[in-house]
C-alpha cells in the first residue's frame, strides 16, 4: 500500500486526525480515533497535570495505535505535561499557540513526533526551521481560538504549501470526506478535524453543546472578542453581549471584566447554552447528528472516495 | 465530449466564469476571457448606462463566444440597464445584492440565462424558486462586498449544495486550478474567478491597483466597514483609519462621512494606494505577476488536470 508523508509519520491507516479540543477530546474520544484508524489527541488545554496524566495512561491502555496529545504552549504548567508526556512516552505531541522552537528540539530527541499549528506561512517558516515533523494550517472557519489575519482554508493551503514542503495538515471547515478532498487538492497531506469530533458518544462534552452543534444552522457562529484574542463561538447570551461591547468600542478591561474566568467550561463542561462559550467551527452547520468516532472516521473514508470518483468521472477539461 | 451542467448552461467549453467586478471588468477582460473558453463578465456596477451599452457593443464585436454581465440590483438605474441588456441581446445576467425575484422572470422570457449572488444557503434556496439558472455561491475570503454571516467557502459550498440540485458556482478564494479542484470537490459545478482576473492585461483596473494585488501577502486584506456593508480591502490609509474608527465605536454616521463617494474608483480605477478603496479577495496572496487573461485561463486548466492527476494516484485510502 502506497502512504502519504502523514500516514508515515505518524503510523497511522488515514491521514486524519481529531483536533484535541479542551472539554471535548479526552482519552475516550482520542483512543476511539486511533482506533478507527486516524491519529486520536488528547486535549491537555483544558486538563490539570494530574488529570491529563490520568488520560494519557487511560489512552494508552484503550489503543495500541499511535495516539498524541494537544498542548496549547500558553499552558500555565506547561514543564509539567511535558514531564508526563517524556515519562509516559507519548509518541506524538501538537503544539500551538507559542513558539515552536521551545520544545520541538527536546521531544525529538525523545523519538516523539511533533506538530505546530499555525494560521500564516510565515509561521509556517518558522517551524519549518524549528525542526517540527508536520504543520497544521489552520483557517479562518475552524472553531476556537484562531489568527488575527482571518485568512480561510482556501487561501491558507495554497499559501502555506507553497512555502514549505514538509507534512502539512489542513483545520478549519473539515467534516465530511468531500471537506477532506478539497484539502488534499488544495495541496495538504492530511486533515485535522475538530468540531465532527466534538459532537460523537465519545466527546467529553456536555450533551447541550453536543446539542447545539447539531442545530447550529449558517450563520450561528462568529469569530469574536477579536480586541482580547479571538475566538469562534455559537451566538448566544454571552457572545452577544461581549460582541455589542466590542462594537460600541468597550476598552480590553472591560471586556476581559465581561469575560471572567471559566466561561469555556462552563459551556462546553457544564452545558450553560447562555452563559458559557460554545467553540465550534462554521462547519457546524453541515454536522446534523451525534456519532460514535469510529463511525465518523468511516465516513468521511467512504464520503472521500466517493467524492474522488464523481470528480474521476468528470472528464469533460 | 462530457459536459457538466455549468458548461451546458453557458455553452462554454471550461466552467469557468471571470467574476464581474467594477473597474475592472469592461468588454477588454470579457472578451478575452470568453475568448479563451471560460464566460466573462462585464461589470456593470461602475459603468453608466451610456457606458455600458458601449462595452456590450464592443465585447459582442470582439468575441463571437457566449459572454454575460454582472449588475448589482443596488444599482440606481438598473432598468436603464435591462433595457440594453435586452435590445441588445445579451446571453447570460448575473445579478447581486437584491432580490432574484425582480428581474429574473424577464430576463428568461427573454431567452436570457440567470445566476444570481448569495453568501448563504437560504438565499440559495429563494433563487431556486425565483427560477434562476444557477447560483453563484460566495465565501467571506472574496474581494469587495460580502455577506454578514462570514461564512468561507470550505463552509459555503457544501451547506448550499445540500440544499438545491441547481447548477452552483462557487466564488471566493480561488485563483488555481488547485482551487477549482477543491471547490468541485465540495459539490460546485463551476467557479468564479475575480482577483485573478482583476491583475491581468485586459483588466481596466489602474496599474497601481495590479500592483497591489501582485504584492499582497496573507493578512494584507480586511473585511472592513462591517457597520455599513461589509467589503474586503487591502489595508491602507483609507481603511486603516476607518477601521480604526469602528474599533472604537463611531457611529454609522460618522463611518459615512468618513467614506464619503467614490472611494473605489479613486482606488481601483485612478490608483489612489492610500486614500481610495482596493476592493480584492484573500487569495491574492498568491497572485504573483500580470498576465493575458487567456493564460489565465489556459493556466487554471493546466493546473486542475495535474492536480486531478496527483490526487488520483494517491491510492491508498
Amino acid at each position: 500500500m502506497q502512504m502519504n508523508s502523514i500516514q508515515k509519520l505518524f503510523g497511522i491507516q488515514y491521514p486524519i486526525v481529531q483536533g484535541g479540543m479542551i472539554w471535548c477530546s479526552g482519552w475516550k474520544l482520542a483512543s476511539a480515533v486511533s482506533n478507527a484508524g486516524g491519529l486520536g489527541l488528547i486535549g491537555a488545554g483544558s486538563m490539570y497535570p494530574d488529570v491529563f496524566r490520568e488520560h494519557v495512561k487511560k489512552c494508552k491502555e484503550a489503543t495500541q495505535k499511535p495516539f498524541g496529545v494537544n498542548i496549547p504552549l500558553i499552558y500555565p504548567q506547561t514543564e509539567d505535561l511535558i514531564d508526563i508526556i517524556l515519562k509516559e512516552k507519548v509518541p506524538v505531541v501538537f503544539t500551538s499557540a507559542g513558539s515552536p522552537k521551545k520544545y520541538t528540539g527536546l521531544l525529538k530527541e525523545n523519538g516523539i513526533k511533533v506538530a505546530h499549528v499555525i494560521a500564516n506561512s510565515k509561521f509556517a517558516v518558522k517551524c519549518e526551521e524549528a525542526g517540527v515533523d508536520a504543520i497544521v494550517a489552520e483557517g479562518f472557519e475552524a472553531g476556537g481560538h484562531n489568527g488575527y489575519e482571518e485568512t480561510t482554508s482556501m487561501a491558507l493551503i495554497p499559501a502555506v504549501r507553497r512555502e514549505t514542503d514538509i507534512p502539512l495538515i489542513a483545520a478549519g471547515g473539515i467534516a465530511t470526506g468531500r471537506g477532506m478532498l478539497a484539502a488534499m487538492a488544495l495541496g495538504a497531506d492530511g486533515v485535522q478535524i475538530g468540531s465532527r469530533f466534538a459532537a460523537t458518544k465519545e466527546s467529553s462534552a456536555h450533551d447541550n453543546f453536543k446539542q447545539a452543534i447539531v442545530q447550529a444552522k449558517e450563520g450561528d457562529t462568529m469569530l469574536s472578542i477579536k480586541k482580547l484574542i479571538p475566538v469562534r463561538l455559537i451566538k448566544n447570551t454571552f457572545q452577544q453581549e461581549i460582541s455589542e461591547m466590542e462594537f460600541n468600542g468597550a476598552s480590553n478591561e472591560e471586556l476581559v471584566e465581561k469575560l471572567g474566568k471559566g466561561r469555556a467550561k462552563l459551556g462546553m463542561f457544564e452545558g450553560d447554552s447562555e452563559e458559557g462559550e460554545f467553540e465550534i467551527g462554521q462547519i457546524s452547520s453541515i454536522i446534523d447528528s451525534i456519532q460514535p468516532a469510529g463511525k465518523v472516521v468511516e465516513k468521511i473514508i467512504t464520503e472521500y472516495k466517493e467524492a474522488l470518483n464523481d470528480i474521476q468521472s468528470f472528464k469533460s477539461l
